[in-house]
């Protein structure tokens, strides 16, 4: 039976990011259940510039590399001022013209159930690019001014439970996608 | 009579970018009229880090400088994915926090009439920011596939005599805000 293997990013680069937490968490909900989630880096990625698409760059390469090699991307992104991070759409602004990102099952979560815009526009965003939204993986969890980090999700059963199910119902989802390559459960 | 002063930026760091050449070209019509305009630097930001806002990074530094420092802030961006450019995006998070951007009078210019996703998603983000977008200083200009440079732009009658219109829309209403800065007129 074949491991499935997902890539996770997150759109904060604080060191202490609720949204960074939130992978770092589900990484290890993920590992108990044997599903490998590796944290991709956006915070070396220069900003896009279209010239500079063909110049292999290092940080692009390992970006582009990680999303090819996955069965899924889980994106954990906050809300600046009703708008998708920079850091963020830099990322996804990378990876418009490769080949790697079309067709992606995502994983969203959101760190901030009060902060719609800019799910809304990260959706739009994401769908424009041919990714796959899986809606019964996007998952809304109040961390906002929770002052939880990694360790402080894993124990909040409500919180973690509902990483746990969201991340059950993708790598379902994936599998659905991928007959051929069955993943093992995560319950 | 004191003169009137713009900073203008452009969202795509592409060197034939026809959002650079459209604020090139405005700077040529704005010096015309006595108007200046300063084109200003995202290239060099790094990507928007919280934890970094106090490090006085140089081209942050100089960013919010020259934010500060105009009477109006001219903004020409290219949309990405149905989103704004990660770069654009990116100068905007660092500008967040500080107190050179609220109130601030801002034109838009859309070299791209059919990408209406990105204009919304920077209104949304401009206003959640308390900048003051002047509608009637709002110009969208048929340039994406043109093939027109600053030069050609100038030498459009069309587009040309748009943008001189739209700069007098954005200089009266600034006038009109700032009664106390009479600024020459651009016609």
């Amino acid at each position: 039976m074949k491991k499935i293997k997902l890539l996770a990013l997150s759109g904060s680069l604080r060191t202490c990011s609720y949204n960074t937490a939130t992978i770092e968490a589900l990484k290890l909900i993920a590992a108990s259940s044997g599903i490998e989630i590796v944290i991709g880096n956006i915070k070396d990625l220069p900003l896009f510039n279209p010239d500079r698409e063909d110049d292999h760059i290092p940080a692009v390469i390992e970006l582009k590399s990680n999303v090819g090699d996955s069965s899924g991307l889980v994106i954990a992104s906050p809300e600046y001022a009703h708008g998708i991070s920079g850091s963020m759409k830099n990322a996804l602004d990378w990876l418009v013209s490769g080949a790697e990102f079309p067709h992606k099952p995502i994983m969203l979560i959101n760190a901030s159930p009060r902060a719609s815009h800019a799910l809304a526009a990260l959706k739009e965003v994401i769908t424009t690019m041919s990714g796959n939204i899986i809606e019964g993986a996007l998952v809304s969890i109040p961390l906002l001014g929770s002052g939880l980090d990694r360790d402080g999700i894993l124990s909040n059963p409500e919180i973690s439970n509902a990483l746990k199910a969201a991340l059950n119902n993708f790598c379902s989802e994936i599998q659905a996608l991928k007959p051929d390559k069955p993943v093992q459960s995560t319950s």
